[in-house]
């Protein structure tokens, strides 16, 4: 579709929208991407162009691309991928980790994460904000493992095969900040990175290098 | 331990507790079962006493105990199975559908519920409160479904096989009210329940018989 | 007014509403029902467009239509028909029930339910989703009885005359789910409501024929 | 009961309530008034204790105490009255206003508040806290009005009869602050009074006799 | 720029701002005060458009406009002024008191306030709603008083200099009810603020001359 | 006071609480740090047993002690400190930055923070989670800077003299998570360390004897 076209598909959206969303609903609110986000989620799209397809997604159904060098793939069904979550504090993510792989230290600020092994086995373990203390299990098929929100928690697989995954989350949009992707993988100065890690900077110019960064 | 024993011991844990809760933390509040409830979830263990154990749960690695007529089994980690789960606002089950099983006409009154596959295929639908329209997919191994909070949905497969899935919930507590026990499994008057919902006096005997209920 | 001048008022309305709209208020969100939902309730209409009138509403004033076969007329101040109660977490209904009237057996997805008996008597009752335990009173002129969030209940005219009541709810949009539109008021199959209730084919028969469903 | 004979009610309250707590259920959450509140409400009381009557309250079948000089009489069911609203976000007060009474200028600190005007007529009013606009409308029998959360506001009875209203509330205890109260009945100094408000010592002395207060 | 370019600009930007918007986030919702409010917060501006320089604010810097007859400067940092501030539930203002003078008896409808004196000496109270009790204290350079959401509260300096302190909210746009700004700086009749407060016709009359209100 | 009497003391306050607490109140809930918490705050100190001078605290009115190798002093008002703002959604800390000292890269689990410049300058940065991208600021006296909420990030004084802020936060205990300390201050296996952050093994040892760790 042309540009021009486009813009006309939207801006007739934007004037013919009203008419079809005066038939309430507060039953869901299946996100409308294209109009923009609130504090508590997504504006609705109006009820009847939503339809059974929108509560499903296949997306899980495969691993996700695989990442280097953590040898892990993701593949998400997060308000983005799966709208039809909107407001209804729920998500979901599938891990698949390689043997040796690992899902890195990292957070997710807005959600706590329910894991649930499908497949092989894991050593799942978050650390305390308080003490420091470190809450550390190994989790087989089968097992639950609950990360509480906002601090930082990490897998690795602890066997020869794949180890997979499903992650619930607390809420629609539960966002995941991966530490070495917040130090390494942006333009933020190697010396800053060592004023407020106290890693060294030659450490921090190594790993800038492994994850893509510069600076 | 004698009954006798048991009240001394918890009467020294009223008693002694205090003292050891005064090491405070908010990174997590493992519900203290005993010590109770309030509207947004258990009042916490003392930190001091939680370990590593208590992030995890082994009670999905089987199914729970096969349910008839509905062949189904249901292994629940809510807060009172899985206490880390407290205030974190997620829970999960897992249920094990047989060939010819359903998951009978249900609500979730605290929680939004996402259903990842397992394992077979299975017809997972809601009906809509404003409009009573039906929203039903056939899901298979590795599709997600959501069901919006309080609405009236199923599940039951379509298989030969077992179905297996795992629904994850927005809240440590999501309760679960099924239709067919809240009307027949009880001794709410046969009258009664033909007034309130029209189905035949004969039916609501019928079915009374069926789900253990009198009156 | 004719298609297409309303198509040049909503135009306009979108571009010209901005403007009106920088003179900033917290202090009420009157739902513009136009511009749509969110999760957490529908985008305020511009201060400045917002009066007295607002802020009151009638409609509450005489019963609502009568519905058969339940002989109950329902009236109510939702924030579709009360667009003044949105994000304010309140709403409600008036219920006039005749003679051997009743609301039949339904839930409210989102509120709890708080009713006050304007005239006559009625049975009020909920039941529990722990324990199917019913909890059952009659209530007269000048009660109040309360259904928690999410749970099935029901409420029946006991006397001779028209009872009449008003229920507030906990939220500007509880929603109303009534089991019998669920299960007999749409298309889903014969089968599949059996199915999924053990409800008899022929009885579902004659419930969709008496609720105006197919299939 | 005699004293000592409380103490040891109570004694043996705390130590045999975690037996019985142990029956879970988040489908409701009854106060327990004695074992104290939480930002979030009161603690629960123990499931197998509660009975259908928890759920009705019969104290606003007839008018509260009369209150002089506003000549208006309140009676409410918010969480201390009627512990079943605890955790449920709704709650009510039942208003009298003799003709010339008046509901003085208030705040409920905690809930947005839903008139409905039961016998006669009243004016109801709100100030926006923006603005400084008064919202004000005359509103008879069976009409609606919503004051918005913290918004000061007032009621006066404008016909020549009794005006009776119920007012519910969005929260099971949204507390009342009367100005006049807060003001002038109290210890607050005179001095103090008059430079908060820049009401005349003269007028502020007038008051605090008026509304029994000193200083 | 002249009125009709600027129509221009807002047409193009409802057009165009889909685009950008769909690189979605939600580690921040940066109002975008043109769009518009909802019950959780403004629209978010598009991820894209927002910079560093969004995050910060200089407006607090110095004093606000002198009040009279209060002798108090304010200066907010609500989400209108710092649009940064969007659903992050935090907020603040810059309180100047002049020697003599006073923040007079208010509320913050949505929010509780958190008061850190950076100068001088005040005094600071509110008053409990419940039992109509005073809570008082002298507060110097350092120390912080806080005071409950919705509650009737004042500060006045009780030294020879000027006092500074910062207010903190726990909402990013908690409001601000000035009593005498509600009952004297409007056109509400000076008999109805008679009826509401029991303050004198003559007083009220002296006061609306003051604080410049009609009626 | 003798452990015995401890004891005694605490066994009393359990048995007669309850009689202080039934003059019930919902305006503000002051935590009885000793009777434990909940996930929506501490219970609640019976309301007759609280004074003005519970809501005042005097511990940010000099330095925190000064933190090696930070060069840093924290002095916080959470509701540990400060058990007043238990359920008000609002908390403090100073922050004393010695000329080169840093606030090294942290989050706060639950909740936003605005930092208030209070002398010197400081840069203050954080990093998105979704695009890695760094917001950062110069920040000087008089100058808000505002976190959101889970999201890492650090300041660090960019002058000659010490920097001092105050940090207001959206929560009464938005908990604290230096990296440094969670990767580096604990019995976590320098392995493991390696494994989830790929920071070599040589520095991570480095990093544990810096931050006082083992493993």
């Amino acid at each position: 579709m042309a540009k021009i076209e486009q813009l006309w598909a939207v801006l007739l959206t934007v004037i013919l929208l009203p008419f079809s969303s005066t038939a309430l609903t507060q039953d869901f609110c299946v996100a409308d991407l294209i109009r923009g986000d609130t504090p508590a989620g997504y504006i609705c799209r109006a009820p009847a162009t939503v339809t059974s397809g929108d509560f499903s997604y296949h997306g899980l159904a495969s691993p996700g691309t695989l990442i280097r060098p953590f040898n892990v793939s993701l593949a998400s069904a997060f308000v983005g991928q799966f709208p039809a979550v909107n407001g209804l504090g729920v998500s979901a993510t599938r891990i698949d980790v390689l043997p040796g792989g690992v899902v890195p230290l990292h957070t997710h600020p807005a959600g706590s994460e329910l894991l649930f092994v499908l497949e092989g086995s894991m050593s799942a373990g978050f650390i305390s904000a308080e003490s420091n203390s470190v809450y550390i299990q190994t989790v087989n098929k089968g097992d639950l493992f609950v990360f509480p929100q906002g601090l930082l928690h990490f897998q690795y697989n602890v066997g020869n095969t794949t180890a997979v995954a499903l992650a619930a989350y607390s809420s629609s949009n539960p966002g995941l900040q991966i530490v070495d992707y917040a130090l390494f993988r942006n333009r933020l100065p190697t010396a800053v990175v060592n004023k407020v890690t106290f890693i060294s900077e030659a450490e921090v110019t190594r790993l800038k290098a492994l994850f893509a960064g510069s600076g």
